[in-house]
């Protein structure tokens, strides 16, 4: 409809959004100027803050509004290790472990030959720069434990381990919690060659 | 962390919209600022453009940007019927079966007492008020099949009866394409009462 116009362009900049198909963007364009005109203002200006104060971390490659983030300047985090993860997600879940105290190396992506995304976009060269400061002597490589994540892991490792670089991968296997019945082949198998 | 405000800031606006949790915010977020710059602005642009341009048509309460909508405007739709519907996502639905060539009064909700929403609030008084322009002779009530949607369609129904208005409701029935066996049994009771 002619009278709908700006109605209609917020529809289709919503569906822009990872996982929102026309009727998400209908529902949520409605709900916003029904019952959350305050709503839709607050996440113009964020959307317009974020786009001009968000960049990368020059160290580790996360997002951040400084030169370095706050997790790379923190002098209490152990700079000898280095833990290569996909996404600032996976940076928050392992640091919600309090089992790591080094640093972090975020990808921003893994490789996916389908999508053309290949070493260079996934900034390979990057990592062997940021490994090479010369305090940094161990790489755990932290990528998801999916067909991508793992040959993400593969790559990154051959090209490090080639420079004599010391990597390790997160340990697979069993689950916390879980009854051997209920957990997957592949995995069972995994934790069998793994055993220590 | 002190150094992403703005990002914490976008990712707590965008759980603002209907069905977005903290890990779908978080994605959205990601996947504007690394992959999609560009959506971003342009949905800051067209959240501000909507919430500055678009507003209720004064005749049939729907989204619009002119005083009147485009449907209540068309001198080609039949003015002597008038189709009460809960929001422009339901308007469409009917729009496309192009079966009806009335106009509409979107209620813009439904009744809904345990979210405190009275009669009050889905402008019963004004659709009485449209319904009385001394052209319409028929209303026709084509709010949802649920719980919320029949109660608001009863109130509705009995406040335009009891001010002589002529009041029809959509058929209840089994849906087209469908088998007995497979029809739930609140469906196939109201096809055998509503049966011709």
């Amino acid at each position: 409809m002619s009278d709908t116009h700006t109605l209609d362009t917020l529809i289709q900049s919503l569906r822009r959004l990872p996982g929102v198909g026309v009727r998400s963007a209908q529902r949520m364009a409605f709900h916003l100027l029904q019952h959350d005109r305050e709503g839709a203002q607050l996440l113009s200006r964020a959307l317009q803050d974020a786009v001009a104060q968000v960049r990368h971390c020059t160290l580790c490659h996360t997002f951040t509004e400084a030169e370095v983030c706050a997790t790379c300047s923190d002098p209490r985090r152990d700079a000898t290790k280095l833990c290569v993860v996909e996404t600032p997600a996976d940076q928050a879940a392992l640091e919600r472990t309090a089992a790591f105290k080094g640093r972090y190396f975020v990808l921003m992506g893994k490789l996916s030959p389908l999508d053309g995304i290949g070493p260079r976009d996934i900034g390979v060269a990057k990592l062997i720069e940021r490994a090479s400061d010369g305090v940094v002597q161990e790489v755990i490589l932290a990528t998801n434990f999916t067909a991508e994540g793992e040959a993400t892991a593969h790559v990154i490792g051959q090209a490090l381990k080639s420079r004599g670089f010391t990597v390790t991968r997160l340990a697979r296997g069993v689950p916390a919690g879980s009854e051997l019945e209920y957990v997957d082949l592949g995995t069972i198998a995994h934790a069998l060659v793994d055993r220590r």
